[in-house]
C-alpha cells in the first residue's frame, strides 16, 4: 500500500514578509499523493482479465476501492460476486504498482464493454436528454425509499468537525477528500481520504461490502465536498439513506435524491444545513 | 444553451434560530445545474459518428467543451482539424438534449477506440505503474518549457479576486468551479464556470482553440479548486506555461509539472502561494 502523502520542494511567497528580505522561502512540503489505479475484471478460471477503468486515486486502500467501484456501477451486487480481488503480482513495491486484479464468483456476468462509458452504447441522437441520463445511471436494488431512519439536525450538525477531526491526510496537505459513514447518532463507522471524491465513497463502499455490511440502511455518508450527481448515485447504490455534504449539490443531485427516496443535505456547516430532498428524515 | 443554474425547493435549518421557533424554513434556492453531455465524433462525410465520451456538466458553451476536451485529449491539434461541431438537432430546446456532433477534418485520424480510456490498451501486468502512468498521458506539440514569460507574485495574488469577481454562478449557488485565462500582467482573457472543474478548463480551452489562440504562451490558467494531474495536463496540452490553483496540488501535479517545464503555483491566497514547479517565472 503506498503513502497518501509525499514531500516536494517548494518555494513558499509570502508577499506581506518582503520588507524583512524574506519574500521567498525554500521549504519542503507534504503533498497528497495522486497515481493511477487500474481495475481489471475477468470471469472465474483461466480467462484473461480486462482492464475496465482506470482512476487516479490515492494509494490505500485500493481493494476497497475497486470492490467498491464495481458495486457502484453495479457490476457486483455483494461481496458474493467477487471471487477475489488482489493486487497484481509485483505490487508490493510501494506506489510502483498500480494494477487490481479482480476474479468474478461463478456465474457473475462479466461487463461485455467499457461500463464506466457504457451508456455509449444505449443514448442515440434522436432520443431526448432523458435517454443520456438514463444511460449514465445505473439501479440500486436497495429501495432507500422505504429507510425509517430518523436523524436529528444536531447530530449532523457535528459530523464535519467529527470527520475533520478523524482525518489524517488533510491536515498535511490540505487536498484529501474525505468520505465518512455514521451511524444516525452520530457515530464514525468508516473514514477514507482521496484526491478523488468519488475514490473516497467507493473506499468506503467497498469496505462496507467485504464487511458485508450492505444495504447501508440506517447510516449516514458525509462527504467533505459538493454533491454530484455520480455521489448520490453512489451512496444510493450502497443502500445509503442519508447523504450529507459540506458543499452545494448539483440539480441533477437534488432531483436523482428525490427520486430515489435518498436525503440530501448540503452546506452542513456550524449550526446551519439545507436539505434538498426528503427532510422528513431530518429532526429538528 | 442551458442555464448554468436553476432553482429548487430546500428546507433551511439554523439550529440556533430554534429559539424562536423557525428552526426550519422553506425556500426557493439557485443550485448549479448538472447535466450529462454526450460528444460524438466522426470522419468528414456520410460515416457514423461515434460516442465518445460523456461528461457531467453544467450546459453552455458546450461547443468549446467538446472541442477543449478533443485538443487536451489529445485528438485534434487545432480548430484545423474540426470539419463542424453542433449540438445535435433538437439541442434549441433548453436542458433537454445534450449531444455535440463533431465532424473531423480529412485526414484526421477517427480516434480507434475510446480516448478517454485508451491507456486500457497500452499498460500490461508485469510492466510497472510507470506503464500506466504513461498511458494516461498525452503528448503536447508545445514546448511550454521555453516560454520565456514571468508573473510578478504580486500579480498572481490578484488573481483570485479578479476571477471571483468575474463569475457569476458562484455566488448564486457556491457550486462551480471556475477556470480562469489571464495575461501575464492580471487581464482577465477568458472565465468559464462548471461544475466539473475538468470540464471549466476545456469550456476555456476550447474557445482558445477556436479564437485560434493556441499555444497559450503567455498566459496564467488559474482554476478554482485544486490542481490535479489531469488539470495540469490539460494546461500542458493547451501551451499554458503557468497554471495557479487556489488549493492544494497533488503530488502527480508537481510531478507533470516539473517534467513539462510547466510553472505550478498552489495555495494561491491572499498574499502567500507556494510555487512546486519551475518557480523562475515567479518574479518576488
Amino acid at each position: 500500500m503506498g503513502r497518501a502523502t509525499d514531500r516536494r520542494s517548494v518555494l513558499r511567497i509570502d508577499l506581506d514578509a518582503a520588507t524583512d528580505g524574506r519574500a521567498a522561502v525554500r521549504r519542503r512540503d507534504s503533498l497528497s499523493v495522486e497515481e493511477p489505479l487500474e481495475i481489471r475484471v475477468g470471469p472465474a478460471g483461466p480467462g484473461r482479465r480486462r482492464p475496465l477503468a482506470v482512476t487516479m486515486r490515492t494509494p490505500g486502500d485500493d481493494l476497497d476501492l475497486a470492490i467498491g467501484f464495481l458495486l457502484t456501477e453495479g457490476l457486483i451486487r455483494s461481496a458474493d460476486d467477487v471471487h477475489t480481488a488482489q493486487l497484481c503480482a509485483g505490487a508490493e513495491t510501494p506506489n510502483t504498482y498500480n494494477v487490481v486484479d479482480v476474479v468474478l464468483a461463478p456465474g457473475v456476468p462479466e461487463p461485455t464493454t467499457d461500463p464506466a462509458r457504457n451508456f455509449y452504447t444505449t443514448s442515440s441522437c434522436g432520443v431526448c436528454g432523458k435517454a443520456s441520463i438514463d444511460a449514465v445511471r445505473t439501479r440500486s436494488v436497495f429501495a432507500v425509499a422505504d429507510d425509517p431512519v430518523g436523524v436529528p439536525a444536531a447530530v449532523l450538525a457535528e459530523l464535519p468537525g467529527r470527520l475533520r477531526a478523524a482525518q489524517k491526510g488533510f491536515d498535511h496537505t490540505g487536498g484529501l477528500h474525505a468520505a465518512g459513514l455514521f451511524t444516525a447518532d452520530g457515530e464514525l463507522v468508516a473514514l477514507r481520504e482521496d484526491v478523488g471524491r468519488h475514490n473516497a465513497v467507493d473506499k468506503v463502499v467497498g469496505w462496507a461490502v467485504r464487511e458485508r455490511r450492505l444495504p447501508l440502511a440506517g447510516h449516514v455518508l458525509l462527504v467533505s465536498g459538493r454533491a454530484s450527481f455520480e455521489l448520490t448515485q453512489k451512496a444510493w447504490m450502497a443502500g445509503v439513506p442519508v447523504l450529507a455534504a459540506v458543499s452545494a449539490p448539483s440539480t441533477l443531485a437534488a432531483d436523482l435524491a428525490q427520486e430515489a427516496g435518498l436525503t440530501l443535505v448540503g452546506f452542513l456547516r456550524g449550526r446551519t444545513m439545507n436539505v434538498y430532498a426528503h427532510p422528513h428524515r431530518v429532526t429538528v
